[in-house]
């Protein structure tokens, strides 16, 4: 199961942008966030269909924002924080932080 | 021509996200904030038709990040800044920070 993943320099702000615009997505890199580190993809909404998850690893992917390694018959997703903090010093933050405080406000609005 | 705004807590992460993943949207909202005040809509991207204008439009506006003001004929168009910053404290100054240090590398990336 090959993959490929952008580079750092090739990280371009509308794919950020567009990748985060999901609920499920932006959950995703929350969750990443707070992990600090790899988690199967298995482990995440296991009430979503296999290809519906597939999809959005591949918007995560391709916009920079998640590193997909297999192992074994899985992947592993980990957050590339460093490189999005490189390409876009404090934006993650910021998402994180915007993320948080709806999360607080408004329970449901993040899924 | 009757158009409907989200008030301010009816502002939501992932559509604003979703709102600004587009590169025409970004660059609007990038000018609407470098200009401060309202702009007629016919200002923007002479190039580009009017239905696929409309949209983008719509798209930012039922995200919450612009207003539009109807003016005889024209719609007025000027940035929802308050309303952001008080949803999203910081969000839309880290996506301008970061559209602008983009831009200013890559100007082939941001139209």
């Amino acid at each position: 199961m090959a993959v490929t993943h952008p580079t750092r320099d090739q990280i371009q702000l509308d794919n950020l942008f567009a990748a985060l615009g999901n609920p499920l997505r932006l959950q995703v890199v929350r969750e990443l966030a707070a992990d600090g580190g790899e988690r199967r993809c298995s482990s995440f909404f296991p009430e979503v269909a296999k290809s519906t998850l597939t999809h959005h690893w591949r918007v995560l992917r391709e916009a920079g924002l998640i590193c997909q390694r297999p192992s074994g018959r899985e992947l592993l997703l980990s957050l590339r924080r460093d490189d999005v903090e490189a390409r876009f010093p404090g934006l993650l933050d910021a998402v994180l932080g915007a993320a948080e405080s709806e999360s607080a406000k408004d329970p449901a609005a993040v899924r």
